[in-house]
């Protein structure tokens, strides 16, 4: 385990890993060019704002992708550490630099947390930012093992979920689910500049988190799209591409020509069936994955009245089974055979809510646990076996 | 007051409305081709499926924007209401197609709530889906004043905020807070298509927020967007101008020509600054405002001791002021002068906060409510007049 620890600039992640391994004990000595952000971090009990007697066992850079390989150099030159990481979003360009310049390539090993938050500077910072977050490690072909398992030791301590890739591969891939979505959500939101205050009125929900991520720095954004300029322009050029298809079909939909009316509509159609079949696609959260292992299932067989699911709602949410808990896929199935509610929730939960429900009268056609009775809805509403317990 | 209702498609926004209703006492009629669907919302307490011995007050089109003109004709005819809205997110073409060929074409005002959820379908509906949305009243020139009130009426019963537009100015706003948003994040979304699941690994909570509208049902919003191609068209065209330059600017920066990579990294802020800009001005949700109004202020003055800050801030938690109570700015302004954290939370709260803390020996500097002192944080750190209680 790593016994010491440096943060080289207290900004929202700097802080958050510093905040991480104070609060496991470790002793952690902040740097940051900015007086202010140091003063805070160390008020927050994130370390000392001392420089370390002896080299630290590791370093972690959390500045710009640019000032990546110089900052280490300096530090390496100063000793202020035995290993080194970053958190860069680019992994690929510093790389490049830190084998070109830094003095001990060796002790370096790229890394990138993925976690952030819509406000920045270490007063946002959370100890738990890293949580059940992927973080992603980019061994070069110089990064000694002993630098690697001490940034493994640091994303142990912060909870994360470490991912190995090359750096290369890295910045391909956040070039697809980071910086084209920025670019493009930046686009959008420049769209409303200038517009009158009436507009702001049509703004909805499905606005405000399109356009989230582009309300980060202007200024550390343009740093991370020069520093993977190249991943980023493929795929703006294949965002052009599909652009240039849909508005075609737009255009056609407008002009309303009947020859290329269906043609336009499947098109558009197609296109935005790829948008949601991609989606589809992602796992859950780990967070969301780990919790939904573990839930359990009550379904409930109710009679045909009106206002009888509304009844059955109003008593599971009395018992501690809120609308959420719900199962999304529970429409009957045309209108012929029985109506089942399935709630998924917490074993001890499902428990007690089937009881409540089966004392208050209701029918209880099925409990269980695990994620395959859980997710299999076509199946339950046949099971023969009522059962008040969970397993 | 509306004395009873109908509502024709028990989808996600047609059973909302029609639950709204029926929590009020108002007798509701439903209506739907999905025999399934009329089922699942009388089934949860939205009305009933018989259709009403005379007609309703008024009767609320849930339909997709193409289909609006069509079932109007078609009830009307049938003598459904006395007055009609919908709720569709076009209203010009919607509002053309009606005065050509409605049979009374005066009894009708176009709507549209701003509301809606990831999931659809009944089972997603909640009476309170419209609560502090803004609900958009399209009247056409032929738009009766009774049909206008009797939709007024529906949207307090809602919890929604009226607003009032012409169609024409309605459909050119939505293209570019609505359409062209959903469309962008297709592309972005439609990007990951094909990828390998090592893709998804650094998929954020960013891109999941800034592709969440990408889910939507394909075929609704392929007619939505059709409805509305001609505005939705010329948005695209803008935002093709402005990809266009973007390209230059990141092919530029790939490209690392030393003349051109000043003005690329100024164009590349600049592009994104602009997104920043515009998303500064959106004003807070009427919750969020709501809310903010009614906000008091505790400022305290802090020791310059290292985890001092932290251990202030798990002192309020205790009391119950957790993290988000703590208003952004208050990062020191330097290394010089006291640190001040100021907490935002309700009155009520406040007031318990500031004895707590100040008995726990903390040094409470200001209290007070109002929302022009609440974001006044550049004058707050010099009030001389300490007060325990908030007014």
């Amino acid at each position: 385990m790593i016994r010491s620890l440096a943060v080289v600039g207290t900004g929202l992640i700097g802080t958050s890993v510093a905040l991480a391994a104070a609060r496991r004990g470790l002793p952690v000595h902040l740097l940051d060019a900015d007086a202010s952000a140091v003063r805070t971090a160390e008020l927050l009990g994130a370390g000392t704002a001392r420089p370390p007697a002896e080299p630290v066992d590791l370093a972690v850079l959390a500045v710009p992708p640019s000032k990546v390989a110089d900052v280490l150099a300096d530090q390496q030159a100063r000793g202020l550490a035995h290993s080194y990481t970053d958190v860069a979003s680019v992994k690929a360009a510093p790389e490049r630099e830190v084998l070109a310049r830094a003095p001990r390539p060796t002790h370096f090993v790229g890394g990138h947390p993925l976690a952030g938050r819509e406000r920045s500077g270490p007063l946002a910072a959370r100890p738990d930012l890293f949580q059940d977050r992927v973080w992603v490690l980019t061994p070069s072909r110089l990064t000694s093992k002993r630098a690697f398992d001490r940034a493994l030791d640091l994303i142990a301590l912060c909870g994360g979920v470490p991912t190995v890739m090359q750096s290369a591969a890295h910045d391909e891939t956040v070039a697809l689910t980071s910086h084209t979505p920025h670019l493009m959500a930046s686009l959008v939101a420049a769209r409303l500049g200038g517009r009158s205050p009436v507009t702001a009125l049509l703004v909805g929900q499905g606005f405000r988190d399109a356009t989230r991520i582009a309300r980060g720095e202007a200024r550390l954004w343009t740093d991370i799209i020069e520093t993977n300029a190249g991943e980023v322009d493929r795929v703006l050029a294949a965002v052009q591409g599909d652009l240039d298809r849909l508005r075609v079909a737009v255009q056609d939909l407008a002009a309303r020509h009947p020859a290329d009316r269906s043609r336009a509509r499947r098109d558009l159609t197609g296109l935005l069936e790829r948008g949601t079949a991609a989606l589809e696609t992602l796992p859950p959260t780990a967070a969301e994955a780990r919790s939904a292992a573990g839930l359990a299932r009550v379904d409930v067989t109710i009679a045909e009245r009106p206002g009888e699911l509304a009844r059955l709602l109003d008593t599971a949410a009395a018992h501690g089974a809120g609308p959420d808990t719900v199962a999304a896929p529970l429409a009957p199935r045309g209108t012929d055979g029985p109506l089942v509610i399935r709630f998924e929730l917490t074993p001890a939960e499902a428990d007690t809510l089937a009881r409540k429900l089966a004392v208050a009268g209701w029918t209880v056609t099925d409990t269980g646990t695990g994620t395959d009775s859980a997710t299999d809805t076509d199946t339950a509403t046949d099971s023969r076996e009522p059962a008040l317990t969970t397993s």
